[in-house]
């Protein structure tokens, strides 16, 4: 298989973006509208207040909190917790363990969407709620997670799209993710070699996949930043391929985002395309089942 | 001497604040209006966007540019350097090194305000020029610099006021000052006695002085936070006490502010209060003529 986006090697490269953003047109009741379409194809996201009803946000952070309390959890690598305070810094693929996130997988209200996007059913690639805790939560770097998806899982096609709520409210003081708009359009071919089980340091501190200040540069200079801001009960929807990192937080407030990964049951993975084995399974899901 | 704020003791605790913070009455042709004067005394910092003109600020940068390549400062210990690279990170008392922040120090829309804050003439008692560099700049963690100025340096009374020019624009990107609107009000006496030489480390990383998060949650509390945000030539007048901190900068573009500390002329110097000695020379300025 020809491989579209060659990355992870001696020089980091910016190259177009070889897929088209939007795969699909309208359809169901709770697609985009012409304008929202036209938002994301240009940007490369979108935020929508107010998606969620305080009711329902109210819940997720319950089924957070069962999920955070079940003990059966903890052991599983789908548990990340702080070494020194075993709190819960990240927990993944929610949507296997609790039937809230489960269901919210296939909420039409998003799914309309995910499947105009992906112009095709969809599946989920991966989930995952990340907290950024108050006054000493961690800066991510910039990052295309696409790069990391074709290099080191194997999808050959920039088919996915993240949808994303906020739990808590992300403020500007919070550590909120910031994105490059229309850094979607192009591909950082990232230097250096993927080495092996990369994804155990990554998810403490991402090394490979990461692209050079000039690079940012260069893609910041095409567009002012954004940053994701909202209440609780935002609903984000984020193309595979945009640029994002985010600051740290010393704000006094945790920032608490479920992200799940839907990807095109047509851009099922093939072997990875810069490591020499596929990402642990939980980080790269193999039910292809559409949802 | 009295000591109106015991702090580096075994405890943290929170006491209200002892000294007034407008210590004066406008006089001058640019002191604080009534309104500006109130919205201080509140929230203790206030933000005067396009105070310099583009030329006053190219000329700053000029003057910054011309201390960056002086090789004769570079052995100085007021030159801080990155150890990797060599590149400049802080530069001290830029004041007594250029004719240009000399004069900035008696400039009549800086000092009308100051003088009018104090209640008195004011000297220099620390000054500063910044670089939070691009895509790496870290955080700083919140404190009050009164705090360490009391502890370490001796200032009996919180009569002081830093002013501070954006020689970059601050965005809510590039790793700008948060501030805490009110916290003047109060002082968090901060747990862990001074390590001698202090100083040394606390300029790379901060660890005495530093409240906790359960403090920095009571003081916000009461406030929002605020992000001290503006194009360069922007002026910022904060209160010695007001706690603030800093993210992280991810963003590619670097942020470079110079402080200016004020204090009262009758306010100088005794012994530490919390600490074997005062911090060196360059951190706490003995040139105590008023300006």
């Amino acid at each position: 298989m020809r491989d579209l986006y060659p990355t992870r090697g001696s020089e980091e490269t910016i190259i177009d973006r070889a897929d088209p953003v939007l795969h699909g047109e309208a359809a169901g009741e709770h697609a985009l509208s012409g304008e929202e379409a036209a938002y994301f194809e240009a940007n490369g996201f979108i935020i929508f207040p107010g998606f969620f009803s305080p009711e329902e946000v109210a819940a997720f952070n319950d089924a957070f909190e069962a999920l955070k309390q079940d003990r059966t959890l903890m052991d599983r690598e789908e548990y990340i917790a702080e070494p020194a305070s075993n709190e819960l810094r990240s927990i993944f693929s929610q949507h296997l363990f609790h039937p809230l996130f489960d269901a919210l997988t296939r909420d039409r209200r998003i799914l309309d969407k995910v499947e105009q996007i992906l112009g095709s059913k969809a599946y989920i690639h991966h989930s995952r709620i990340n907290i950024k805790p108050a006054y000493k939560g961690k800066s991510f770097p910039w990052h295309s997670d696409f790069e990391t998806w074709h290099a080191e899982d194997g999808l050959p096609h920039c088919r996915n799209v993240t949808a994303w709520v906020m739990l808590t409210d992300n403020t500007p003081f919070n550590g909120p993710l910031y994105l490059i708009p229309g850094s979607h359009k192009k591909f950082v071919a990232c230097a250096g070699e993927t080495p092996e089980e990369n994804y155990k340091e990554s998810l403490r501190n991402q090394r490979y996949g990461v692209p050079s200040l000039e690079a940012i540069r260069k893609l910041a200079d095409a567009a002012k930043l954004a940053a994701a801001l909202g209440e609780a009960g935002t609903l984000v929807l984020h193309d595979g391929n945009v640029m994002h990192g985010s600051p740290d937080n010393i704000s006094p407030d945790a920032r608490t985002n479920a992200f799940f990964v839907y990807n095109s049951v047509e851009n099922t993975p093939e072997a990875p395309f810069a490591a020499s084995t596929r990402r642990a399974p939980f980080l790269s899901l193999d039910d292809y089942a559409p949802l």
